[in-house]
């Protein structure tokens, strides 16, 4: 190609500080360096343990990092910017790690499958895969001691939050058998949408004076068996945990807070609560992400429902607006090449 | 008998009053009412489940009661006993649920096995049975993701507070084939006694300007697969969950302490710490007591070096100065019949 070896000029939408709009810019994107990635995905001892998706080359703590030599591939009015999360991907162009890169099929719908970047895979993950427990066997109802399954079929979900991670930990609790789904927002707009991806069950705590670890108490006979936060808030996450019932009880992390603690009395987990959590939904990326795309294509898994809205990339501080209003789901921004 | 449906006089420490000194009174235990539990171990799902020795009939929520009516079988000075944890041990005599009793042999040797019903339990099964976690097959180190242990063999363990309750921890993991089990305490002359009973490195936070989570991530390439906390110190327990290597690490909490909220930040449950607590450690107390008590007496379970004093019951204060003081482990009290 024309361009290997030499920087590409392409638009792209930069963050220039913390709370400012993003702004449609002309950067410049540096080529590749050869061979500068030499550690492999599966080289690690993370990557080679089922029980989680963590690298020791990704996310957390070498967030802004594309390359072994920590500088960024982007540069723009002659600052070099920092890649989020080791991608960029607001941009025509960008350099990634590349164990930053799923392969997908050719004839993947784009305009869907990049729901499966995050979000989505996210939620749904979070139910099927984080939310481990040993579990019944289906048939005779016995005990399976030395097994471990996901949301187990027949047990009762509680899934705070409805936006598009909280909608698919819905459609994840369902796809695991889950026998009650609890959808929790504040905003009942949510609700009918969450009823079409599988919750059976809506609760509003603008609707009750008690907490809602009390509210669920009493409709699952002392709590929920899993409780997957998908809000990111303090509160949230507490309540969550709480919500579980004692002795076997699994609350789900997934939403991010990075500027206060969680909290809550130890007895919470004396108990016998567990508190996990998960990025990604504990997908390992590399595997995962084109079985789901592949999921997708076979119709086994619906993203048309978190979709509500499709823009431009200049529009993308629009879409931020919409999110940030709850006014839908998900923008997918179209990235038009130049 | 000749007590048969009357009432017992007997010897007992009382506590009248919260931080003040156990007093001994003459007490009055009335006899216990026909038929007056009916609801038996393993009928309520808790019992019935093996992911938790929960029981809907015990503590916590019931703790002061041992009859159905709430009305304790103590009286002293004309006013009624309440019956701590449904018990109240430091008596001559004592009325206490069928739940609440487990059968051990006559030969058993009651100045060890009274040790059994807290303290090293609650230690040993922390580690044996709440800490579960998918495993790795230990002949050809493959990955079996449908399978649930405990402390794995060849794990690294941290145990948090050299009390009884984390010995026991200690001898546990020992007993899960834990590859290096780090004793932290601030006490150093706790360090030879954990060395005894498993404990391969030894830190004591008073030797380090760093936080304790740091230290131990720098001896292990992360941090180590469990962390148990055995003091009942929120700060403890946070420091417990950082310790564990991201991705799987998995830390239990043993200690109590409902005056206070342990918090963390949540990105230490996404990047895949699990957080879990026993009481009991997770002993199913009707079935499991007399199986421990059989590994003491055939010497798969050294309670020796938990006994540090023996008292009788009418110096009960001086055994609890003992224990405030850490002066010492246990202090069995011998209880003599009048």
């Amino acid at each position: 190609m024309a361009t290997v070896g030499k920087a590409i000029k392409c638009r792209a939408a930069v963050a220039w500080g913390p709370n400012r709009p993003l702004v449609m810019e002309e950067i410049e994107v540096a080529p590749p360096e050869a061979h500068e990635i030499r550690i492999k995905c599966r080289e690690c001892r993370f990557c080679r343990n089922p029980n989680t998706n963590q690298c020791d080359q990704s996310w957390p703590g070498k967030r802004l990092e594309v390359s072994s030599d920590t500088t960024s591939r982007l540069k723009c009015r002659g600052q070099t910017l920092l890649q989020y999360m080791g991608t960029s991907t607001f941009s025509e162009y960008t350099v990634v790690k590349e164990i930053a890169v799923a392969k997908i099929p050719d004839s993947a719908p784009l305009d869907k499958a990049c729901l499966l970047g995050c979000g989505v895979a996210t939620g749904y993950g979070a139910a099927l895969n984080t939310a481990k427990v040993a579990n019944r066997d289906g048939r005779n109802q016995n005990w399976v001691e030395q097994h471990v399954l996901t949301v187990e079929p027949g047990s009762t979900c509680a899934v705070f939050g409805l936006g598009a991670v909280g909608l698919a930990a819905v459609m994840g609790c369902k796809a695991a058998g889950a026998s009650r789904i609890f959808a929790v927002d504040l905003n009942k707009d949510k609700f009918p949408k969450a009823q079409a991806l599988g919750a059976t069950d809506f609760v509003n705590p603008k609707d009750h004076d008690k907490p809602i670890s009390q509210v669920l108490a009493e409709m699952t006979d002392g709590g929920v068996d899993f409780a997957l936060e998908c809000v990111g808030n303090v509160d949230v996450m507490r309540s969550a945990l709480e919500s579980c019932v004692k002795g076997w009880g699994v609350s789900v992390l997934t939403g991010y807070n990075d500027s206060q603690d969680m909290s809550t009395r130890c007895v919470q987990f004396l108990a016998g609560r567990t508190l996990k959590g998960s990025l990604f939904g504990g997908y390992k990326s590399v595997d995962s992400v084109p079985k789901l795309v592949s999921d997708v294509m076979r119709g086994k898994l619906q993203l048309d429902e978190f979709v509500t809205k499709t823009l431009p990339l200049d529009q993308i501080n629009k879409a931020f607006d919409l999110m940030a209003n709850s006014e839908g789901i998900r923008t997918v921004l179209t990235v038009s090449m130049l």
